[in-house]
């Protein structure tokens, strides 16, 4: 069986749940640690900076750095500055993309914007979603971090940014471009950090439909572990197929 | 050629624009009430009352009264009261739906709610598109007062109610049930008002997909003015016939 040289890991219902490590993620991880296998942290979760991230993964038992964390803001970023540019951004989101695009060379503007970026955001509201409207109608790029329709929490299935992203694409008549979680774009951004290749690279995550099927799309091996909102009868009836499938991390054998 | 016993008549774009009453509008509307043809005029806006819609049709020179308007909100208020119910109403939306809501008998709550129902709103908010979500989630019905998703302005396309429901459905995983125009059913609840059948009955409007689309499916005929949306090139490429086409109301004549 393949050994694999690097390691892109997923964050909510992978290694935990809410403010819970699932039972094997620290061991594995500290595994690859151990191991000196190069790893990843990769979320869709756009509020959040890579270094509150890591502090949260520690907090739970997780060695963990601010360089070791990817999210889908900084693809965002990555994306639109990719050339050395330094767009105009009108951006709707939170601490964890204002700051991935300043740290990019974005300009946070709110008119005359090249791109308009949409993450999560609890302080979305019509005049945002207006100005997003109208500077996509005037010729903005329009760039949203994730689709994610909903995000779980303890009071049930929210809003998550693809919902937000459904009102602007209604009211500008324009579809966004995603960069998060499944689109192969944050997995080629990753690889890149990583400085493996898709060969020899695996994704582990608990969702087939972002995690997996992102993973798959970007040429790469798959671990799907059934601790989070993927159980084994979803998995039978998609066209999506793991390269692996477990329980949970502690049955992982790093050969 | 048909003489109508009664006339549903759209407002922006065929009355007025804006501001300004469209030549030949208010000579028709005069002719209607000097020989007696009922009329109401009927409009997707839910944010203004019946009242305040009436006001502005006088100032601009429209003899009206709130009883001869009739809004996409009291269509929502009248869908949901219509056996007599009090329903529990969780409501987004501005003061014309509010009113409609419960002068109809709706009890308008924050939570445990009945039915959901979304009209503009330009307090939109995370929060409030959250609570919708979450009353969905639990069973409640999900009303909206019309689909239109942008609104024309003065400052260019702003976001409709449609956008606001495109986010409330990718959020609750359920779509609206509209009541506004093109929806039959507020044709209905005109005819009612009116009094008329809809074979004898004339729908006046300026947009081919709402007000004519709409009376159409209705079964009534239709008159299309080119003074708003719509104009002779989207006619011709439409499956849509209205049963009158005309510049502009100057050249109706009553028989």
């Amino acid at each position: 069986m393949k050994r694999y040289r690097g390691y892109i890991l997923d964050l909510d219902g992978t290694l935990f749940r809410g403010d819970q490590a699932i039972p094997g993620a620290q061991f594995f991880v500290g595994q690859l640690r151990k191991k000196g296998i190069p790893h990843l942290y990769l979320t869709n979760n756009s509020s959040r900076t890579p270094g509150q991230v890591a502090e949260k993964l520690r907090r739970l038992g997780f060695p963990a750095d601010a360089e070791q964390v990817f999210t889908s803001a900084q693809a965002a970023a990555r994306l639109l500055t990719g050339k050395g540019d330094r767009p105009r951004v009108y951006a709707i989101g939170e601490e964890g993309l204002l700051s991935a695009l300043q740290e990019a060379g974005c300009r946070l503007v709110q008119e005359k914007a090249d791109a308009v970026v949409v993450g999560i955001d609890r302080q979305f509201c019509y005049d945002k979603l207006k100005r997003a409207c109208l500077e996509i109608r005037a010729g903005a790029r329009f760039v949203g971090t994730n689709g994610d329709r909903v995000i779980p929490s303890e009071e049930g299935l929210l809003p998550g940014n693809g919902s937000l992203c459904a009102a602007v694409a209604a009211a500008s008549g324009v579809n966004p471009v995603f960069t998060g979680k499944p689109e192969p774009l944050i997995f080629r951004y990753a690889l890149e950090r990583l400085g493996t290749s898709p060969e020899e690279t695996l994704v582990v995550g608990d969702n087939l439909e972002t995690d997996i099927r992102g993973g798959r799309d970007a040429g790469m091996d798959t671990l799907l572990v059934f601790t989070g909102v993927t159980d084994p009868g979803d998995c039978h009836s998609s066209e999506i197929r793991p390269t692996h499938a477990l329980e949970d991390l502690r049955d992982w054998n790093f050969f």
